[in-house]
């Protein structure tokens, strides 16, 4: 019997940027390689792993119909090549990144590898920086607060999916100075685990459940913190209270956010707020009741929402998200996007 | 705070057909009317409801972000359309399709009641045929079968989810007389009951559970037997046992399928009259292992597979399809691509 | 066919406390019911609702396997009973927890008409009180917080499965006169929505979904205020920032609170705190990890975590419960044994 | 802070026979640990395992409170004790099956080593088997069916979990010689694939998705060909067409079972027979309506459903069980209960 039929050639343009996903074995890079495999505008040329070699990406990801198998990472054989989004774990994608910028590629990297500007910072969750040095030319990749910076990037560094959901929560109120404290409730859906096979990703262990993890230490809360800091007025040091939580679904997350404001604020300063910040963004969606995760399923929108609360004084903010799409694969194609000069929709809408 | 963002105008081409749908408040009408908003070559011109009229349809379906509000069906206000989808149930369709028809308009029905030929075999499921004048200009459009007969149209009568599943596991071994007896087991997700709020779809009692349905009394088992007997060289009838089960997941519907043939097939022959039959089909994947119903969510494709069982001499065949997408909605666009003349797979890949 | 088999006669002793449940159709009645059903030393002699009369519990919850057929409630035929369980929503409850008082029944109110001890504090959430001056008789009914009182109670206001969560978790912290601030984000599976049929509770709407609802105004809140004023050495007044989710699963439900302290706290001290607070409880469980909700899936359990955070120096402090159990129903049942004399584990282990 | 507290000892009864479980690390292994902990006359005294040894059952599987911790199987160490279940792989069982034999213990095997009688059968699925001379000792241990041989047996040979679902769905109508053909189409819950971690159990491949296994292909077809045969008042073959599939929930499974009969059967007789077979069963429940999973899980129950198809002549008959309960762990006290000579029911309801 044949096998799966391919979906046929890419329907990308001649010409068009020639690009690799390196790493493409996990859920956030073969979700990378199926966006740019269904994106008119760029030619996937190259989806690599360590693993599963020889293997057409379709069959490791039936839903993805990309026919590519995947290989090594040969740079020698990647001369010529525009871009790469790079899906490798922390600490581990630095030296690639290194490799392919020293072949003229530009490069989203999808771990933390460049995301916080100081190098203590990275050390201290981290450990030892592979490769210090780029880290200067590296821009942070929430496209909606850097498209600028991002588009004449050589490395873009891509956010983490719960510092998207947070950040663009919550950006209004620290632009505006408005922050004096905050807890940061985030709830994942097992995707956000990856491609791990253990007692959380079994269904039988996570179906019925609920699980909070990393308790009192998460990685994504100096991301979170420098971000915050950039966007304040005063660029005033802010300590986040961050707790993630497993949920049991596929994809989709949410950031539950409750600010303690540096002054009061009403119903209708906040509504200004939120509307002046995100009026015109193609993927932010203000939603007038608070927004479940289904709503951005396999979607690079972000649903935000935020709410005086008269009781205690303080503001609660929601940013909903698909963990694998806007919180991760789909953003790097939004940046794509923008370092090529197309339209911040291309190949999303 | 403003309402979520619409995702701007649609992207038909000037001229497209215009279309409505009717009945866009039930998750098949819904997804037809978001399927036809994205189409590039498609203009959707109204949605229509008994319930909701005045709520944009993306408020009652967030993921489907398609800004018309739901309407009363105002026949004198649809001059000049080109085609509907009508969304009814079994019964209550036939006269809007009848209607629709005498403004000129062509029609694909999703419900059952232009899917039987015979009038006597209508009235022992349903009662009472509104218009079975109609009857006989409706083709049905299971579309793999029926392609240039559907062209022509003026009435589609799209089939039922478990027919298009199990006739597409089952047409290659029925065109070649082989089918002896057959019986159907058939799997769905929840999404088969629609947006009926009952016991059968809270979350609580459907979301750990498999639950067998209409035991010996299924309304879908006439659709396949006289789809069977086409199909058959020698017109034999045949009664077949279909049964349907609901299983705790959104989208997805698999029909296995228990065939005792009328003569001894092997493997060989059988992988060639599978690839005999759907080779080149653009929509038809032939899989080399069991299809997940994963594997086809919300796509167009059908995943079949079919085997020989050397220990008992029945072949076994499987059909996997997306029940609300190829088992309905996204199918009744393929007909209507077919119908105005576009490629089949333009706005569904 | 002869309908699904009795699993017989009750279990009860000779002269067991005769006890009823009011409002058996709902899920936490229905628990009620089978709890008391298999207990070995209560005897369920009446389980009533106002819709599906004469049907057998069993056949409205299959798995409580309870044969008594659901009655009207009839006063006049109570005369004798020992205690009931009253599960009528807000409100709706007073009145029949009063007529039951008036013949002699103990009963537990599992709505929250009893659980604030200001009137005015019931009315701003619920409206006009049914029953005032019935007020003062009902002791709040965390087994865990008020043994003696339930003890000797003859209305015991059961409480909000939120409340349970929320202050087993901080309890102990309250009462050290640790609290400074506390924002609780709580997470619950659907059947914390009950058998109520709608988009909340539709599978192919909750199952991929997660849904923050009631923002800045939920009425578990004051209930969670009053307690802690309660706890508290010097009754200081907390504004609480309360949060509810829908999370997709069934049963299950934590509370994850975020806690400013009056001063810092290490971890030593903290867990010494946690240990002193809760040690020979049989129902509280100290656990080394963050607890997921599926450790105490049916069980009257709650699972209960904190830790200090070095880096805010907030304390997070984690409760986990089922939320129809311990949240609800067998909470209600480890009330009653304490109200008969009985050990607080009977038929709960 | 104190680890999770413990149940506290066990509540049998002095001189309660000493039962162990080796291979306690699975799901159905320590299910029956669980199980043999409550019940209220046998002493768990050992829980073995090749991993996790010095765990606490509990932490593993924290729902199951057993504190007993993983040990080594020493057979020198357990001189003397009464029984055992052995929840091993197939063809590792044997060996720990005769040994424990050897040293006096009667054992429960929950592995196929010794469910069929042909040597040749097992070795066409299983390769060489390890202690033939065992296998005339074994009694097939479906309670239902051989309750008294079980009651005598020094090797209960327990059944798999589909061959449990599919007998006591067909066995009225096999001991009345009615089958003359039969396809069995099962579905099963993630936990049948056990504490395997792979793309099977994980959530985000398997939680949306149904799939078919073993096409063609499956092992417990020649167990439940060999029952079918002995139950045959003619003592017929039969080749059975068994198809597993996964479906997304934790804990549940049905074989919807399609009957060519030998003879017609009408609806009377059949409900006749099912009645006639099953009435004072403790553990069957002939139900009015198609049996949901739901409604036995976590119980020992079996729900069976048959009904006569008018328009195909067949029977369809289905059986519902818990596919860890009775479909494995339950079943083993069950069988237990009755080689001690206690209830069978005891430790079960």
């Amino acid at each position: 019997m044949s096998c799966v039929a391919s979906v046929g050639t890419q329907r990308s343009a001649p010409g068009a940027p020639r690009v690799i996903v390196a790493g493409a074995t996990g859920f956030t890079g073969a979700l990378a390689a199926y966006l740019l495999w269904r994106h008119p505008d760029f030619e996937l040329v190259g989806v690599t792993g360590r693993s599963e070699q020889g293997t057409p990406l379709q069959e490791l990801y039936p839903r993805y119909r990309v026919p590519l198998a995947i290989e090594p990472l040969e740079l020698e054989r990647l001369e010529g090549i525009d871009a790469a989004i790079v899906a490798y774990p922390h600490a581990a994608a630095a030296p690639t990144v290194g490799a392919l910028r020293d072949l003229g590629a530009r490069v989203v990297d999808l771990s933390a590898d460049f995301r916080l500007s100081a190098l203590s910072d990275y050390e201290r969750w981290y450990g030892e920086h592979p490769r210090p040095e780029l880290m200067a030319q590296a821009v942070y990749g929430l496209t909606e607060l850097y498209r600028s910076r991002i588009a004449g990037a050589s490395i873009v560094a891509n956010p983490g999916c719960y510092p998207t959901a947070s950040l663009l929560a919550l950006a209004p109120l620290a632009r505006a100075g408005l922050i004096a404290d905050v807890v940061i409730d985030a709830k994942q859906g097992i995707s956000g685990a990856g491609r791990v096979f253990d007692e959380t990703t079994h269904l039988s262990i996570a179906g019925e459940n609920i699980v909070p993890y990393k308790v009192a230490a998460h990685r994504h809360t100096p991301e979170i913190e420098e971000q915050l800091r950039v966007l304040d007025p005063a660029h005033r040091e802010l300590k986040v209270q961050f707790q993630a939580h497993l949920v049991p679904l596929d994809q989709g997350e949410i950031a539950s956010c409750y600010v303690t404001t540096t002054r009061p604020i009403d119903a209708a300063e906040l509504r200004a707020l939120y509307a002046d910040a995100y009026t015109g963004e193609p993927f932010i969606e203000l939603s007038e009741r608070p927004p479940g995760v289904l709503e951005v399923r396999e979607t690079n929108f972000c649903r935000v929402f935020a709410a005086a609360d008269e009781h205690t004084g303080k503001v609660v903010a929601f940013g909903s998200i698909d963990n694998l799409w806007k919180g991760t694969s789909s953003q790097a194609l939004q940046n794509l996007n923008l370092m090529f000069g197309y339209p911040e929709t291309r190949g999303l809408l």
